[in-house]
């Protein structure tokens, strides 16, 4: 099978690149394309990415080339927002299937997207687009051609309260839930700006976009759906001084009585059959390096009952899990590979 | 003025010791003092305090020498949790002014302190204590012998705090305060111990002390007496992959209505002479890095108008303002000093 | 086949199996052991290997117990210095094979090992143990039971020159060869200690063991041998504030003429056919993070003609080529597996 | 006395500004200047220097502002390289004294200079320039109008070799004398570039600039100056995972036979008088740490007696020592302050 990456310059991309290369099936990477980094080599840019074979002749190509689709059967996209649902259309009319790792397709409510993304040009694959949890929609996944790979934030959050919302009325939704986020900055993408740069952002931590991110309707939206009502919640995302990982620390309130033994039970079950979420033992701490480079998600869920607050704590790494790990289960689950498949890496670690 | 530091081999200690050097008052550190290190010369332990001319004759003393007291007019403990009650009676009595910089006298609840400290030797010197929360108890630390200085993430959440609780009735106290705070490593202290060492807190993120962190009753000793009622605090504390600065982001619930301008202007004029506390203009976020170093803890309040929340977010530098900085300030009204004396400091960035 | 893994609780162990977990043998790990986690389960030690269905199982096992050897047909021996000289006489009795990945059987020169590390159990075994360098001693590895693994430092100095020593007679001989060489804290190990602390190396850099490292009679040995007469290499080790991976900046002085294009081929031809050694072409600059996590070793010449120098600089991950993945090749070759077998990882970048 | 800082919205400048804030003098500075942030606040593009009263109503002005040179007595030239020549002319004749911070002035060689680069715009100033290292030049500095400060990297070479080759033969000029050095990203500059960004520095180290670096000229013109004869300097920079602080390893073959305590007694008297050089006594080892913030340069030397090889080891904070801090001491000395006036700061650690 021959595989397309387009927008591979990015962080996102290179990171599909390393999985794919480990992965078990008969693939090919037959087309990467960057505007960037037209024309050239993509082990001269990512010199890392050299020596295995099928990556060292291939030369970035232009995602406008007429030919493109033709030349790959599945395509990741993960080019910046706004650029997926032009190409997307192109892609699935030369036959192929597309997950997109961008926005473009993730919100079903347009006018919540256009607030934050602008004008859609694909209004009429919104419906189409599967929204790529797989631990949620793993049979609507497998019958998609076009799946929207869920945000970094929203699948840290998503998978934290996903038990809790779907399966009881503990949550009193009158409310807010509280979502303190905190990612690495490789979230920001690889890009030449100041806001990225070392020296603004090494041996310090800060909180960023406090009263409004776009993340947040892709949060209230895919929770209001599991919770079959609509939820507000309150996303403060942080920046954190290292490369990789999303812990988010999740404030509930209970409307009925709870224990700590009810909390565990309920996630052990819910989870039970997941490969990829380890829900953690009582005690245990959710660690950003305990998931680094894989496509866990660990979660640990805590009673707080002199204060009558549930507290759930789930650490990704935001490029794996939060976006090529993710896409690549997808992938699988798509093309009928095992699930696993090219996602068996434990974490590198320290 | 003769100075003695007890408990100097540690970092609050250095810390003091790099800004005693920079005051302006006729100081001498006459005393340092650690078991750990005793008999060894200040200057082989901490190279980097050389070539002030002060510093290269110290040698560490022992803490429980008995002529110590009389080698000093004022003392800081800069000793670990439980030290300090057995030797402040001792100095009080020798005539000395101390400030102690652990737990030992910042509670007046003896039970709570005794649940998560265990047993108090000094509980007579309790009520004596001020609470060294300059912006708060300014009158009353000019008049102190014993000062308890703050806890690093007591001061964060209660600067935070303060302008809401005790000036206005907006707080809907049936609802948790929840303190999502984050620290860096140099709050556990100058140890040997895996959990304090690089490999396990690089490029790494966690929450720890979920369930219970010791620093909660003094956030909710302190709290419910300026707002007057009891309060319940959510506190957990999270672990950065740096070394000095504490990022708190805080959720209070209003009871009544709110506006940004209204809590912008609350905490511009609660804090307007108060020169340590930088109220930062709508918009700005404050940054552990732009605190690093000095006494100053940067506020920004934040309306959620749309989910009906007010997030405060307040940065320190854990050892600084939090720790020796403040110990700073007390020291200088204690001592009719200049409040800034020593701490005109800007923060080395980056 | 089963494997054992002693000395199990450091990271090199813990990269031991990460890698294991990722080979396509039909391998299990079937008894790790570690005397300072002795009964306690792997995965409560480590929560980031579970999951994984054959670490879940596994309980910490003591070295010392006489039916070890019987447990495994191979062992990897990761214990600290001066232990795998007692365990291995036992393990090849049982008719084991075995990698020592620490210095026990590094050094032929048996003064100099007892100079550095005291006095040596099994002398007998020194002559048999294979120095399992794979692009040097590749079959002598494939028919050895006792492989001594490379040590970090002189992997990557001893991969930088061998192509100038083994076939050239550049080298001016009477002058020293220069190795500036930096490693991230892992190389430290893991263990509770102030020198490992976080805030003692967050953020610094500096050398050490400035004059004596006891790598050094390990690369004067190894280069002499390549060389065919003796070498004296100042080796100066510096500590670098990041987990993983060394550089290594060489500067010899040739005694006859020399240019780039010279010096490029004489690399790429004597690594063409070694997949784990990247040369790079002119102007590319071996970086640590290229090789994060994979047994890579990128090397790039240089020839200044201006001060008639050659420089070459080496990067490699300590753990992984410097330890485990070296290990790992070598397990390959003495076991008919496939060189790359568990090793066709692409390192995590960012 | 009113101060002009030029290109004060780069890293050095901010350094000088923080300097400043702590000076004794009656200082007040009374321009900034940017074109980057013409118009813009001082404290809205740097909150962290806010609450010091001077700071807080300056704006960036024009550089090329025709009243500029009348509204300060005394300019530091923080502007990047190539735009001093032009403004010190008018500074000059305005009557204003001038710290040049950039490359500008302190080649004497003008051929050197225009090759590295450009054409240089006032090549007659290049005479009366003086190169501004306090240690060298003292009363040269005290008598100049035009100062020129020496780089970075150059300031920790040349003062780790200066007293060998100022007061002794000992050096074997024939053999190049080798510098590898390594510094922290702030080198770099205050620049939005993908070169400097975040996730590609961070947990990597490299070399860069290996076939030559700019500031080679200038430590070879400095060198050769103090031995009396023409020195070659194979320099090789690193660039380190931290922020501030350069770390230089020399190696130097002496001619003659020499002794560790030789070497100790040279270096100690040779820097006796000298406040900010601190050389260590035998067997302690610098480290960037110990000098953080500070205008420290500390000294190691070590004879290695084995191999016939001198190593000396140079620790500065590249920001201070290598910029704003030489260019205060420069200053104190050009304006009858004393020497340490603003400088007496201990360094932040950790």
């Amino acid at each position: 099978m021959n595989i397309g990456i387009l927008g591979a310059s990015g962080y996102t991309g290179v990171e599909l690149l390393r999985l794919l290369a480990n992965h078990p099936g008969n693939l090919t990477v037959s087309v990467v394309s960057s505007r960037k980094t037209l024309g050239m080599r993509l082990c001269d840019v990512f010199p890392e990415l050299s020596a295995m074979a099928n990556y060292d002749d291939l030369l970035f190509e232009n995602p406008e080339d007429e030919l493109l689709p033709s030349k790959a059967d599945f395509f990741f996209l993960a080019t910046p927002h706004g650029v997926a649902m032009g190409l997307a259309p192109k892609l699935l009319k030369a036959g192929a299937k597309v997950i997109d790792l961008s926005a473009d397709f993730r919100l079903k409510n347009l006018n919540a997207f256009e607030q934050w993304y602008g004008p859609h040009l694909s209004p009429n694959l919104i419906g189409e687009a599967v929204y790529g949890l797989s631990e949620l929609y793993g049979p609507q996944i497998k019958a998609a051609r076009l799946v929207a790979n869920p945000g970094c934030y929203p699948t840290s959050i998503i998978l934290a309260l996903a038990p809790l919302l779907a399966t009881t009325d503990l949550l009193n939704h009158n409310l807010p839930i509280i979502a303190d986020c905190a990612s690495g900055i490789s979230g920001a993408g690889r890009k030449s700006s100041l806001s990225a740069s070392f020296c603004e952002n090494f041996d310090s931590f800060k909180a960023y976009s406090v009263l409004g991110h776009r993340h947040t309707p892709e949060i209230e939206e895919q929770l209001s759906k599991i919770f079959g009502q609509p939820l507000g919640v309150s996303f403060t995302p942080h920046l954190l001084p290292m490369s990789r990982g999303i812990l988010s620390t999740i404030y509930v309130s209970p409307q009925t009585p709870v224990s700590q033994q009810m909390l565990d039970e309920l996630y052990q079950n819910f989870y039970a059959s997941h490969h990829f979420v380890r829900v953690r033992p009582f005690g245990f701490e959710p660690q950003t390096s305990q998931v680094r480079g894989t496509n866990f998600c660990d979660l640990a869920v805590y009673h707080d009952a002199r204060l009558g607050l549930i507290k759930i704590i789930s650490a990704i790494d935001n490029l794996c899990r939060g976006a090529a790990g993710q896409a690549l289960v997808n992938f699988n689950l798509m093309t009928s590979h095992h699930l696993r498949a090219g996602l068996d890496l434990l974490p590198l670690r320290p």
